[in-house]
């Protein structure tokens, strides 16, 4: 007989790890779809709300508290001193029978008053969940990775296990615990009923003090380098059936609008619970391809130039909007010059992904809490199922050329081609490859490079790999003469899909970075050439890198000489070549030409810190 | 005999410590009075000038190049890479010889086919060495900290004695000796001559990863924890007589302007050589007292009502603008409601700093590269020298009261006072106290607190330090509901001039952040009734901090329900207690009432974040 599937745990989230009031924070929760709190104390006491409103406030969201947050430096203290620390319980326990919270988080103590005497802290924590007791409050005793005396979980559990009372259990953390190297089987040898929280946090893998790793590094499940699903297993498996609690301490989230965060906070712990097996979301749809990119601008002739030039034509027009297909082999842009799109520059606005099941990839971003945009955006139009990434990127759900399906491509109306510029393969689902000219030319998207709001990055990351199941890469850091970017890729295992997440170094100024699509080529020499010939401006490189390239690689002279003359630049590692090349920018968009040779799997970031110099120093073309 | 004393050693700054092109680095340093640079191989590569017209410009500007660097991963490798990396170097010494510079860093191997054998190492430097004679280039090797096999100035030094080259010697990095904590004494085991080259930065006291610590947080000297001084004596003891050479790799210096960056920089070698005695500046003249605080405002209303109610009175006129005197005891504040500083709204623009040599005190200003203000400003003004300060704050040198010096009260004319708001003490150096009032009222100004620019923070606490010989505190974090700010207090020893330093958590908004003028009374319970009864509205606070209070530190009921009554925030630790409460906001500015009691040394960091969560909750005043 199959065990009914047990129920999804509860969700909720630590209001410290959402900015603003108090108010805010609850809000914020209740509407990302939380089921209920933590609240943390400071955020209690700077709320002009006292805690019978605050209650009722939660009430009437639709959110439980379910813990009240932290108390400190209790246990393992002499006489007077714990006497004292009963009093101050006292009122924090009225204060929870107040707010209708019945679990209190206890953090090991970091006092220099406190003792290392494992049975003099079960015997106080003892007593101080007597008092809980009388209040019908439950003491969930945590390990800080940087307690005085007690600073793992096990460590805790055995004064837990000690004490032997029934108002006192333990509170689980995924960051204390892995930050430490602890091992986490040995969750499984706690009984369950003695798990009286979890707090799950992901940290990114830095070698730092684990006191400031914490306090600003924190982030959530999926976001850093932490297996927080392994350890929730673990816990699972200990018979634990509390909430799934999110605390986050973090610089960049502390800045961003809580309502943000507390959308990307749940979908972290939809992903993490659908790790573990205790929630169903329709099944990750892989990415197979990329059916267009679309430009939105305020003036389609300095970008359609620069189109041109790459050897795209124009091959069809929407029936009924100013939305242009620009197309080469398999790379297809559309250029939007309608109204509501024009007033920022050029740039990058949607994507188009090719998906198998484009209607199953759609369910799986709404049930991750991606924004639904409309699916026809006019009468008339294909109904399309489209999201919102979350630096506001529209991503369109594709099957292009499948009948069967619902088709963007219907939507347009083919164009009269002229010139040796398209070939036969005007609809790519026919044509394997582009025969058009003697130089091979783009052939289809190498991948798309986006900068994110600065407060999203993190958040960018885990959408790519939870709603669109991409792998995400390392971050690597990028010397901009102006500040130190960062970049992160996603893509599919095939390679199919590659998208480059990239974030300046400040909150400010998010619309003046650029965003740009690099096109394949099996010959960048050739096409660079052909780009120019045809009127095409690329970005100038420094003489200087060439000479180090000589110097570096024993590259020969006229080899290099070419490189120099069309600014392309050369990356070797173990697996193979990377040579590429950049157009100058349009508003905010430029365009790569991208030849790999063997498996090359990089995007140039030893180059970046010089082509990024190069495009300070380079004149835009507009637009 | 007396020793002639050494002349000062020539200041250089490698060009990765200033933001932008290569034109712009050497532009900033040129101006900031360097007189040469490092030239960071990276900046070179992306920079259109070629070797030739690099020498040219540094020609132009006055700046000798007086370092190549890096080289990386040549020493301790297979015969067949060595022979490459040889290659490489020469490419590199003949492009020096282009560049004009005579020596180039190499540094310990990361490299993964390094071996642990120092034979080897120091045979190859001196193969190496032997190719850079021919370019007439000597060869500096210094050990990074996070080196393969070298990691210890000592390690490379004895590398260097083994090669026994005179092409060959060592550069000292003060970050790479001083993170790993190696004793600099043995430095001085070193001889002078061998010492090719010197690198100073400083750093915070972060306990993490030493790459990434060196890599995002260096600072220059005086900015951080390391007893950089204390090193340099050691490097001049061993004889070294080259120049002093700033490498910063920092976050938030990559992102600030290269013009102030160069400035701070320079500054901060004039400090270091002055520490050293290696360079004489006029001596540090500390302030003994604050003269006026400047408010600027588009409309004098409203911040003239609250000092009103401050029981402040309007006790003199400037003779020729628009700028009035307020005074209670001895706080004096300035409005001025002259129209070139009407743009911003309120604001603290000036602050009077009494000295006992004002003169001394600005010519060391001047020394240590403050911009100077010009002395008068009109026609009939008093000439007092004045600078600004990193924040664009304009810092007066003041006697006031002093016949003999240039004395800023004699532009203002008093003017009739009635009422019991001012003493017998409008000359401050006459009147011992306040007797004006039977409720004890503010009688001078705490301390100041003003937010810093976020790119200038680490400036503004060493000018602090340098110009005005203040003391700097440790850094602390401040939790606001939409951010960590820092804060960073200097004071002078006997704590009459405090000044607390903030800053926001991101570059933008910098107007957007909060001064404060924080008035001393001994009595702030009836200092608020006061203020509140003379119709000035005091900042709430929320009850449920004042629950906390009484559960903390077990204050009597009747105590706790006045202080909530007036938000007053109560800070007790084992020096004192501290009792201060909050003014609304009038622009950017408000006003904070202090008692301190005991000897307690706070700003009440603990109170911050319910004090600045009440500020966002609050109206303003306008103004």
């Amino acid at each position: 007989m199959p065990t009914a599937k047990p129920a999804p745990p509860r969700t909720c989230v630590a209001t410290v790890s959402l900015s603003g009031s108090l108010t805010e924070k609850l809000t914020a929760a209740a509407r990302a779809g939380f089921d209920g709190v933590e609240i943390f104390e400071n955020d209690l006491l700077a709320s002009p709300l006292d805690a019978t409103e605050i209650r009722a406030r939660c009430a009437d969201l639709g959110l439980t508290i379910d813990l009240y947050q932290p108390m400190r430096d209790i246990e393992a203290v002499p006489a007077d001193l714990f006497a004292a620390n009963l009093r101050r319980a006292r009122h924090k326990f009225e204060l929870m029978n107040r707010l209708g919270t019945d679990t209190v988080l206890v953090c090991s103590s970091v006092s220099p008053h406190a003792v290392d005497d494992d049975a003099l802290a079960a015997g106080q924590l003892a007593r101080l969940a007597d008092l809980a007791q009388e209040f019908g409050v439950r003491v969930a005793y945590e390990a800080l990775a940087w307690g005085r005396h007690v600073s793992t979980y096990d460590h805790a559990w055995r004064i837990v296990e000690t004490a032997g009372h029934p108002a006192l259990g333990t509170c689980l953390d995924s960051f204390h615990i892995l930050s430490r190297g602890s091992d986490p089987r040995g969750i499984e040898d706690i009984p369950g009923e003695k798990i009286f929280f979890l707090q799950l946090a992901d940290a990114p893998p830095l070698a730092m003090d684990v006191l400031q790793w914490s306090r600003h590094y924190r982030c959530f499940p999926g976001q850093g380098g932490f297996d927080v699903a392994g350890l929730l297993r673990h816990v699972l498996r200990a018979g634990y059936t509390g909430p799934l609690s999110l605390e986050v301490f973090n610089d960049v989230v502390r800045q961003a609008e809580a309502g943000p965060t507390a959308v990307d906070a749940h979908r972290s712990l939809l992903v993490l619970q659908e790790a573990v097996g205790r929630v169903e979301l329709p099944a990750p749809v892989v990415p197979t391809g990329i059916a267009f990119a679309e430009l939105v601008t305020p003036d389609a002739e300095p970008v359609t130039a620069v189109l041109g030039a790459l050897g795209f034509a124009r091959t069809a027009r929407h029936r009924g909007k100013p939305v242009d297909l620009w197309q080469r082999g398999e790379a297809r842009i559309l250029v939007n010059t309608a109204g509501a799109a024009r007033r920022d520059g050029t740039q990058l606005a949607a994507i188009g992904l090719e998906f198998p099941d484009p209607a199953g990839a759609a369910r799986r971003a709404e049930a991750l809490l991606a924004p639904v945009l409309p699916r026809r955006r006019a009468p008339g139009d294909t109904p399309l199922d489209a999201v919102a990434a979350p630096d506001g990127t529209e991503l369109f759900f594709c099957a292009t050329g499948h009948p069967e399906l619902p088709d963007w491509r219907t939507d347009f109306e083919d164009l009269p081609v002229t010139g040796e510029t398209i070939g036969p393969d005007r609809s790519p689902a026919a044509a394997p490859g582009d025969t058009s000219a003697a130089v091979p030319g783009p052939l289809r998207v190498d991948h798309l490079a986006l900068s994110q709001p600065w407060h999203q990055f993190d958040e960018a990351v885990l959408f790519h790999r939870g709603v669109l199941g991409l792998d995400a890469r390392e971050s690597v850091d990028l010397a901009d003469p102006y500040g130190l970017l960062r970049s992160r890729a996603v893509s599919d295992p095939a390679g199919r899909v590659r998208i480059a997440l990239s974030v300046g170094p400040g909150p400010a100024d998010d619309t003046a970075h650029a965003q740009h699509i690099a096109l394949a080529t099996a010959d960048v020499v050739a096409a660079a050439r052909r780009f120019r010939a045809a009127g095409g401006r690329l970005l100038a490189i420094p003489a200087n890198y060439y000479d180090d390239l000589a110097a570096r690689y024993g590259l020969p002279d006229d080899e290099c000489r070419t490189y120099r003359d069309l600014g392309i630049l050369y990356d070797r590692d173990g697996r193979g070549e990377l040579r590429h090349c950049y157009t100058l920018t349009v508003g905010r968009v430029f365009f790569e030409l991208v030849q790999r040779d063997g498996d090359h799997p990089g995007y140039g970031a030893p180059d970046a810190p010089v082509r990024l110099a190069a495009q300070h120093g380079a004149r835009h073309l507009g637009g």
